[in-house]
């Protein structure tokens, strides 16, 4: 059994790791932390019956533990992962402090120095599905943001064909788990409900920076074909595609990372959940039958996605209390635009449960361990 | 036009009686505080155009007003009041601050000395359907509390009719805007969305003081008739109903008060509306018939008592959005056990809709002038 | 007073309505109808204290009316604004029948024949703010769909000044009532409640149709100035624009009309109201301070647009119970994208408020007239 | 492996009861019915990626089938039962058609006959709490309705007491999936959100035949004593407590049956979860400690109930999304008035959850296999 360690347990994300991990064939609970409640028991704070004591960080016996997540706030947990992987136990952070390989960007969207660069330079940012190899050795692992689970997922196999250009709308809307476990006027029952509220749009939001990191990347990766994807070499847009078997050669140079992120996130009146609706323009000659291929293959054997047939659309039903992100696929007819809809629980696929995924590839489980209900 | 003050305006009673007064056809708006937003605009505190300045109630130029509303903290309204009556002018106050007769009982349940005793021994319990004529002639009207205008309401006429003895059962629900506007972990989205939570069960609420005050001070004053009721001069219980014309006369005198408040308030997952299903016993003798005449009889030309027709129980949206009370009597069969539910807007009738309503009153205007809606 | 006949009571906007105009100082309600109801009370059907009878159509006194609101579903409605008309009685239908100009485009969206063609010559489209003197001397007035409402208004200052081109992302959220009053199992609590559900995406709503002959319409209709706007005489494209005092003369004839709406309903888990976030490619130099003064100049006046300063966003909170559309403007650094932002009351400014509006207008009376809180 | 058929699958019970088994590491799906969308896939009905195929009942391969569980309306469940029992193989039965013991009671409740009296003898009402040696042996388990699983679970320690007597009040509160998944005005959207409704009070829910046969089964089971709780043969009332030891012994014949419930449901505007708040008058003598005590050894050991600590209330967030039973004890200072909070999943210990701990307790599994999360 892995010997699982949760430092800050008491916002939404700890306490759905630790249902996840109290009911993992293959893993149990360590120990617990929580600064705000340090000294009490889990049924304390939540309405539970689980009464496991709540120790301060420092109080924490971390090399008993086989891994840890770390559920802090960002800034926080940079020298909280430093700690843990000081006595060698593999650490998964779900906070943003390392998920962005360059310290210059995320001292930039965060307004905090990075303290710990070498550490930086060492961790996999954990989106299981676009970085399975180098999870499955990390040491530490980033979980992804919430919105950026939804939107990378969602415009990754566009991103890797080359497709993705231009101006990309993402319009998302999110529970208000997402704005974490505090007493805060705008997250009031009150000022919430019977409501919809944008916040943070026009190029502000945080979450961004990830976005562009991640679909950069991906950019160019692959050479569309009527084969499984291979990844290539460089970073270039694909040029021309060959009906009916979609065999796409390179044969530009063109940088891929002309594409920009118009991110709007919206608070929306449920407890969890994200659907992020995206406006994409295709490149001419891009149609229906292509994109469908470079998505199937980009997903086939993921099991936590779930591609939707044509005609359907994602629903934040189709996700919540289910590590799954659903995506939809639907052409505006006589025009090149493709909108694509996401969704997943943000507590699960957007953090929790994506950490577990994480977990499961750091150890060498099964991939749906834990996380099939 | 009747100038009016609004003493702490950016509380969830505040902005509705702001809004209430705004489309008053005989009121205006004369100056708004807000403690912790002074200097500010309306505008900069709540999502609507309308930019009124907002002072310290140190600035507020009190005799400028015919009428000041108080909408603060219970302790906070006791010198506020006395500021605002130093200055002559008329106060509808909003808190619990004199809603309780006696010094004593105030300082039992709300654990603070009352300050202001003679300013206490004149004000008047702002229910009119219980007290029209006092507070046509009051320079302080105390504005019931949200649960007991439901409960009182409900249960008034069986108290008047001497009917009400033993336990009496109530179960309110209530939405989250009567736990005000303030960031507070259990008033939020989160928490109590998807939720419903009893709290302060056992009689422990503040609110029984002032149930208890009104209903005993309401027992047996009754003499049930076939004509409208008589208010007789002393407490006394009712002991012979002639079928099938009611005609009651008093033949005892039992104590009255020998009844006793179970209540049980539940946080309920809406923004407003407050409903309280009531489990009265009746005494030996009192059929469906005899009750109906008494609710009736109490409530014949009252414009915001909804008195519901056989077979019909309160909802929250019988009333939210009105200034109205909806209650319905449902009989249990083969036992003597009467089901009152009688449901209000916390916000209205449960607060603003009635501060209005007693200024209405006290300026001898149309009783539904500016509640119409 | 007016007297004012309403055909189909009984949905939510037929109910509003109600409640509008018995609360309306210049108008009472002559008579009501419903077809599922006839021959019950209206408070057999809402819990409400109105007792009023329902008729049915074929019984309504049509004549006795000064003006008659139709709120039937659309091909319904086509005959019954007929039969009103036939009686020399002013119509205000809600229903989709009367409000697209051609005939042929009402046959392609709604897959039916306009039977009415010479009637449907005569209706106005009643957006008072586009629209104001037509509807003054209407006898037949459309009154806009909600989704149109939201949409014409957030983007028609964009479309007269002739800066609407290319494709306009228009991502909208609309609560469950604006789906009518029936029973569907999508439109049920469960399958509504805590989900967000895109809708008739891909363009396929038929509130397209709607949103682009009015902006259409609109468009190139303006000369931008530092003065007040000048209706043109013909479609143009503004090509010049001179900061800072945003003087803009037509200096070319190329087409008005090569904008592309791209909407995106969602099914949003509230009782009501829309948010529709707008994306739209400003043309180059067109900057912030001239959008401002276009919205700025559209709207001076105009008692129920509340255009939001800078760095504010429409939320359904800031419109809901209210008549009024809030519009908010963001403008994407280091781009030319604009995000508006506009929010109404689905029920109110997007359906039964604007009919009581456009009555007001119909009858000369003060525009806020019985819409004011 | 067990293998599992399910009839019945699209209601909201065979939905969560398919997630469960799908799950559940000791059984597999067999096959799935659904007569309103045979010929279907599940991911056709549900937003989900499980494409199983719905049969029809007249095609479902019973035999093949381990345990059959029917979430078929009452009435259809009886011959469907019927049916099952044919073949030989064991049912668990989510209708109410199995549960009462005595067939004139159904048919005075249920308004039809019972058809299959012979099976209804044999039936096993499926409460394990209560039940389960019977369950273990049983060819037939008839599932609890949901109301009842919440009172009698809160209420049974009580009874076994002989201390229920007289009118005990019965306030629940039920999310709106208890009222099945069906297109209906009054479970709509709009109807349900932020409102809350009584119905069906006054003693006319048919859940309350259940909550009598099961309480008045259990009462004066026990003799009270400072020992486990030892069943006795008869019913009879406990006459004399002995503090501080709680030794009871039996000192009476008088009737057990003469309590009665008063049931309230309300409509509550949550997707899923049941609070009852329960009010029984207890005869005196018997103290908050003896009152625990009952209530410990009833629970002790049980993996689905969870008896809050003194101080604590039961809420929907105790149990929403699992199959447990929070139990919250109040006693109102100065009376014998005992408040007991209920809480249950309505869909999980409600129905499905509860479904397969029955089929636990018949297949000799361990208690919790696949309900602990």
């Amino acid at each position: 059994m892995i010997q699982a360690g949760i430092i800050g347990v008491t916002g939404y994300t700890g306490i759905e790791l630790y249902k996840l991990l109290r009911s993992h064939p293959a893993a149990e609970i360590a120990w617990l932390t929580s600064e705000s409640y340090a000294g009490q028991r889990l049924s304390d704070v939540f309405p539970c019956p689980w009464g496991e004591p709540l120790l301060s960080l420092a109080e924490a016996p971390l090399a008993e533990a086989d891994v840890v997540f770390l559920c802090l706030p960002h800034a926080a947990s940079m020298p909280a992962v430093a700690a843990v992987r000081a006595t060698g136990v593999r650490a998964i952070d779900l906070s943003a402090d390392y998920r962005l390989h360059d310290a210059a960007t995320y001292q930039r969207w965060y307004d905090v120095a990075h303290t710990e660069p070498a550490l930086l330079a060492r961790a996999v940012y954990g989106l299981p599905e676009l970085h399975r190899a180098e999870i499955a050795g990390a040491e530490l692992v980033a979980n992804p943001g919430c919105y950026p689970t939804s939107v990378i997922l969602g415009l990754a196999p566009l991103a890797r064909a080359g497709w993705l250009a231009g101006q990309v709308i993402v319009d998302s809307k999110s529970g208000v788990s997402g704005a974490g476990r505090k007493a805060k006027l705008s997250n009031s029952f009150v000022e919430a409900n019977e409501n919809l509220s944008p916040y943070s749009i026009g190029y502000s939001h945080r979450h961004i920076a990830e976005m562009e990191q991640e679909l950069q990347g991906a950019s160019g990766k692959w050479q569309v074909s009527g084969a499984k994807f291979q990844v290539s070499g460089g970073a270039s847009r694909v040029a021309a595609i060959q009906s009916p078997n979609h065999l796409v050669t390179q044969s530009s140079n063109h940088p891929v990372t002309d594409f920009r992120i118009i991110f709007s996130p919206h608070l929306l009146p449920v407890s969890r959940g994200i659907l992020s609706t995206m406006y994409v323009t295709l490149p001419a000659g891009v149609d229906e039958a292509a994109v469908r291929t470079v998505y199937g293959q980009a997903y086939d054997g993921e099991p936590f996605v779930h591609l939707l047939p044509a005609g359907q659309v994602a629903t934040l039903h189709h996700v919540v209390h289910s590590n799954r992100c659903a995506i939809g696929l639907t052409f505006v007819p006589d025009t090149t635009t493709l909108i694509v809809t996401s969704a997943i629980d943000n507590l699960l696929k957007g953090a929790s449960g994506q950490a577990v995924q994480n977990m499961n590839v750091m150890f060498g489980l099964p991939a749906t361990i834990g996380l099939d209900t």
